[in-house]
């Protein structure tokens, strides 16, 4: 027989549980026993399910990023993408778990369950402690993940590996404290479902300080300051990595219910679609009508924006709101990419900063507009619930951005201090791929040596 | 702690219970909501994780039309899938589901329900209903994308977008509602419990109709009007979408049942899968015999064929018939596309018209043929049921065909008139991702003019 | 027949409640029947969603192959990926099956339950059979896809078909039926969960058979001796790969509870997760150290070896072993690949035996070292169990090592014979895309001819 141990205790558990129906002083209390056990089963199969789909949003962001630059680095974003989810998934497992849901530190940091150590897995509490560790780990990489994005194409390797541990250990799981661990923000209130702030908002807050001490890539501004576009090599790895993301999208938001009894799942995965849709159709026509064309990088990155805005409020706001909340995230990628990209001159090759960063803050003030007492239980500006909701979401949008800016500048000054952020004129010309990993990505292919 | 409301909510539930255990009047009946509670949470759970996997079939579809076709057109073609999708969740969700799932009129539409707007979404029922849209709309979609790639490398981005609204929010919503949302053909017993015609041969007639109107791309057919094959430029990437495609099936069919309860998810879930091998195997024998070779692009389409085609009758079939069926698709496929494109001479660049129009006919008749009670409750001619089902399901394949191509070609007849449904001889051979929307796919990379 | 007790015991819960049906008197046990049906129907959903996730490990498979190796041999990759799946398919379900979970004779083979033609689809055992059938078919596939990767770029694709006949309905099932389906090595208590031996070295030990006796690539061993590097074509599409197989991971191994009730699904996930970065992330820093540079081929391998080698103790062994086992995998998988090209000069193409026979073996005799009884209810040597399980552990892999070489032998002996186990020398050169489909993978892209 296989799995014997397994077999052994379902079959005890099993008659235990017929001999109690037979015998059972109180059959009932029995029944409902069992009933609660199927109802974590529930829970526990939808908390795991979405966490697998989380995780595959990884290979989304590897194709995005990759795509939308340039052949010479795409080994070198593959290593990327996968060493932060490698280091994350074991710095979150270590430490950033037991800081950000440990027992709480004046409401500032958990400090307790380091590696998990205490954890029973044969109890219905320990196995969905363990369900919940692989859930919030793998939005723990998320967070890291989207830095990569914007530094692509001239960052030092070992300087990423650096940096991809203090973000999912330590970064990341304060800002998850606060908010989602029991922490200061949580205590006044502040919404935030699946994490436009708290993922979203801190990996494009990091992304910003990463591509501002960088400097742009070489050739993409002019003597002049101009902004010149370095096309991506592979829009169609890009687009399937756009639809990678909204599928696991579904598991990042319903997911996070951590509960599949909850009756809010569904309306979470319909306010997650209508929000892509309307990020991608308002995005679409938006660049149409400042540039003439339909262009498809601005799409996929308003489907983005359009996600990255309702993660925050997807489970308080209606569906029209969705929309309207996708389409404004549309707009705003556009003018967001454009402005960071002609006027700050910060060169972020994949618009990590306007996506995650500006439509994550967006996102969750928007929760504070437009948040419907009949979805999550709490009005927001519109429907008579006052200036409040806003404000703390204020609050929370805020406190985030300067805790994040003020780490991650820390972490890459060091990085660039004693390994240096940068690599060298020569490599960055050639590839990042021949000089950091000495491999191509596309061997035996005709590349044009100046892309 | 995160999620304060939902925790709320459940404490609260939990406390409900605890509480009706000790002192409610009628303990056993509180055990019967409860387990029934969970019954609905199995189904919303297993619809909602199924209508994820139908949507990662537009990455499916994307991927098949993009390698199938040439460099040249592949950010076009993105486009296309991106914005079908995105104008089918807005349309859908405004009016398709309302005339396809409303009240009922005449038996030929529903007319109510407009935006869901009455749906609470607090209730078990409200709860699943927002799901079933989702389940719902990602349907749509699918009949709007297979269109796509019969009208490949030809068509003005503009007059796609404008066919897109109308199938996902009228042409597809009519016919669903004629088979299954209590239309007339419902009630005449038709039964195509996924959709082979509902999705498919909807899609697939269209294409036709599409495809007819364009014709073909310059140089498919030489000046005698002998056939000329255009390669396609990567079919890793049609490949990679075909394993999507099929992976979503999953989904699709054993989704179909909109319930996890029910006991048919796992005998769906392998005649699918069977049909679809067979398919693969069956065509590739039959290109081998004819060609002399074993070809990739008639095995992939082999296997979609046999998808296709079990997708009527995924829940009526026994194993062994549907290796017949996808067999059987395996076959007609290849012809089809043979005859379509040497005899007809319609230009299909990825054989939409044979994969979904031709085999989701088939499929549907074969219910007629292959339906035993043992499965679905319904005999076909094989095991005893007589002529009767087959001549049902032959009013159902017959209507729509007379339907699609009617309503489609009024669209496509008004897009072309109103916008222009093929894009100008220059621009088509320079390619659409330049002339459409300003930029290449394949950036850096060297590809032969010609292509 | 499998999991006999689960059986009777589930079998006499639902008499139970059907009698309970009947002559409920009894509504409390009219709710118990419906309790059970509701844990069978979490079990159901469970084991087929992550049948469908291990479905998607094919597509994971095709693209690790195909990226890395050359673009002229990507169609035939992508046939042969194709095929195996569809040939296991219904070779699994006319004969496979039953030879592994049939009726038990002597130990060494089931005989019984040939095309499952009992099966009753409409009770609760017929539908989780149907399930199950699904579920082991999706394996069977993964073994016999294995091989493709290791016998790339020089096998006839006739005599691929006929290997994968054999492996799927006869070399598989039979390890299978002494692991999983009652056999002998099950009776002394072998355990190998989710199948690092009964998968993953079968396919690595074939794989090191047809390896061999196919010989080198051309050009990749010098006069000397002296093995060259041939660089695979695309980096993205194998990390793409390698994700997705991740991703499938996790149904592979949680889900090979077949049951969503089971409390251990969150443990093995965790632990397939931890191992997996562990692997990758020492693979990494092992090549780093040798060579000067992180490779990726490497990484990517050391994610995959990771995986293979908790797969067998991913529910017997504790969150940290899982980091040290996947560690150690990290380790072997690279020497092994060096000493398997350098020393022994097979020419492994993607590392197939290292990955899968080599981290396999290792996997399965780990859990004799790391088990405990915690988690999966046996102590390991680590653990106080002494050396006993280590023994069993080690009878095990060595038996299926021999069986699998010796029946792998013959098969490919007879392909050889009768058909011919390797292309031409000039069909190599040219690629295998035009000499055995007539076609090529990237049409119109300007590729070197000596790749």
């Amino acid at each position: 027989m296989i799995r014997p141990i397994i077999k052994i205790i379902s079959v005890t558990i099993f008659i235990l549980s017929c001999c109690s129906l037979l015998f059972a002083s109180d059959p009932l209390a029995n029944n409902a026993g069992l009933i609660a056990a199927n109802s974590r089963a529930i829970d526990l199969v939808w908390m795991l399910l979405a966490a697998f789909l989380v995780f595959l949003m990884q290979a989304g962001f590897a194709m995005v990023e990759t795509g939308f630059t340039r052949a010479k680095n795409a080994v070198n974003i593959m290593m990327k993408n996968l060493m932060d989810f490698s280091i994350g998934t074991l710095g979150y497992f270590a430490i950033g778990f037991a800081l950000m849901f440990g027992a709480d530190k004046l409401g500032l940091f958990g400090f307790s369950d380091f590696f998990l150590r205490a954890v029973d897995p044969n109890t219905v509490d320990g196995s969905w402690q363990l369900g919940f560790l692989l859930f919030q780990t793998v939005f723990a990489a998320t967070a890291a993940t989207i830095v990569s994005g914007a530094m692509a194409e001239r960052t030092q390797f070992k300087s990423y590996l650096f940096y991809s541990i203090f973000i999912t250990a330590l970064i990341y799981p304060i800002v998850g404290h606060w908010i989602w661990g029991g922490g200061w923000l949580s205590k006044i209130g502040m919404i935030d479902f699946a994490g436009s702030t708290v993922v979203h908002s801190v990996g494009g807050w990091a992304a910003l300080v990463g591509a501002s001490l960088l400097g742009a890539r070489i050739g993409k501004y002019d003597k002049r300051g101009a902004s010149k576009p370095i096309p991506g090599h592979n829009i169609p790895l890009a687009s399937l990595g756009v639809f990678i993301l909204w599928f696991g999208w579904f598991g990042f938001n319903a997911g996070s219910t951590t509960a599949g009894t909850s009756l809010s799942i569904a309306a979470i995965a319909v306010t997650t679609n209508l929000a892509a849709a309307a990020g991608a159709l308002v995005s679409m026509f938006v660049v149409w009508k400042q540039f003439g064309k339909p262009d498809v990088s601005m799409a996929l990155n308003g489907a983005l924006a359009g996600l990255v805005a309702i993660t925050a409020g997807c489970a308080n706001v209606s569906p029209l709101s969705a929309i309207i909340i996708g389409g404004i995230a549309g707009i705003f990628v556009v003018f967001s990419i454009e402005f960071i990209d002609k006027i700050l001159k910060i060169d972020d090759p994949v618009g990590a900063i306007s996506v995650h960063g500006v439509c994550g803050a967006f996102g969750t003030l928007a929760v504070g507009v437009f948040a419907e007492a009949k979805y999550g239980g709490v009005d927001g500006l519109l429907s008579g619930g006052g200036l409040s909701l806003l404000k703390t979401q204020f609050i929370g949008v805020f406190s985030v951005l300067l805790w994040v800016v003020a780490t991650s500048f820390i972490v890459f000054f060091l990085a660039n201090k004693f390994i240096g952020l940068r690599v060298s004129r020569e490599e960055e010309l050639r590839g990042l791929d021949i000089g950091e990993h000495g491999m191509e990505s596309y061997s035996g292919f005709q590349i044009f040596s100046n892309h």
